[in-house]
């Protein structure tokens, strides 16, 4: 901020992290790789500790994986199936306790994620969301309770090295080449009110 | 996960991060620091690269902080004012383009907070979030549009070693000394359908 040529500094786990669009399709996810991601994810704060949090793991080949990539969007139906393992997340949406804290459902569940992501990153994995599916579908396959929202698809994999790739679309390979883009600090960050730049101050 | 007596292993950052309730009143949270925490936040994932989150910085002692002391909860109002700094988050909760958005606002928010919480905790700085304040003063007196909503608080400071402490209030004393607890993984992580254990499988 103070210097607005050097962009400030950060973990280099959040950084680097980037949301791949190929996976080898050979890649498996280990068991003790996969409850690393669901213990960073568990360790997520949320409002009253209510962890309105849940996921169904669909390992790439098992039943409930046909399931979702049958509930695919089109846009996702080509790069996602090689992952080794979708995580489709679960908000409480409607709260045991609490009526007020359904607000604070999808919040939460995003921060569960971020941590997950988090942990992923650091394991050399790659991770990719997505929302591009049919949402009721996968509802009544996984039998989710009415208190619970599908809300997300956590498509987690190797990302695959370009000089050992066969066989992949290039519109898919095309994607992971656009520039990472974000809006300025000035469009996100404000002082006293919305819109108003943040106050410069003396450096300490 | 095969062995269950073992935690599965993640980032320290992840797993001692908690949320302190003692805040070094004197501590000043430099620009260069809270740079590096927005950064964060700003490239956290979303749907659509939507990016829907925005804060309205509140520095101890300055105006947007004094709004906020003034709509805190009562719970709330012993142990925040001596923090640093609070974020006041916000969530483009109806988007500039795809209505479908609307869904992911606060759990791209919630992302976006959690890579935050990770880049302050690797600095040794302390976040506490909290939702008990009048949502509609903040949105009032920070003149937030219509578009957005009022989300939630991050308190940032510096935790307040317990041999330097004056003054603190027994009741907020005690609240750090509770256990941190998460419900068990069964409860969180499907396999096949929602409420069936995750399977076993032989370890790689």
């Amino acid at each position: 901020m103070t210097d607005p040529t050097t962009p400030p500094l950060i973990l280099d786990v959040l950084r680097e992290r980037r949301s791949p669009s190929v996976f080898d399709p050979a890649h498996e996810l280990s068991d003790d790789q996969l409850a690393s991601l669901l213990e960073a994810a568990r360790w997520a704060p949320s409002n009253g500790n209510a962890q309105p949090w849940a996921f169904v793991v669909a390992r790439r080949g098992d039943a409930a994986h046909g399931v979702l990539v049958g509930a695919l969007s089109r846009g996702n139906s080509g790069w996602l199936p090689p992952a080794s393992v979708v995580l489709v997340t679960l908000a409480r949406t409607t709260p045991e306790h609490k009526p007020a804290l359904a607000d604070y459902a999808r919040y939460d569940l995003g921060q569960a994620v971020a941590h997950l992501c988090v942990q992923a990153a650091s394991m050399g994995l790659g991770v990719h969301q997505f929302g591009g599916f049919d949402h009721d579908a996968l509802a009544a396959a996984y039998e989710v309770p009415d208190e619970w929202s599908v809300v997300s698809g956590v498509a987690v994999g190797r990302p695959w090295p370009v000089d050992e790739r066969t066989g992949v679309d290039p519109s898919t390979a095309e994607r992971e080449l656009r520039e990472r883009r974000r809006k300025p600090l000035s469009e996100l960050a404000f002082g006293t009110r919305f819109g108003e730049p943040l106050p410069v101050r003396p450096t300490h």
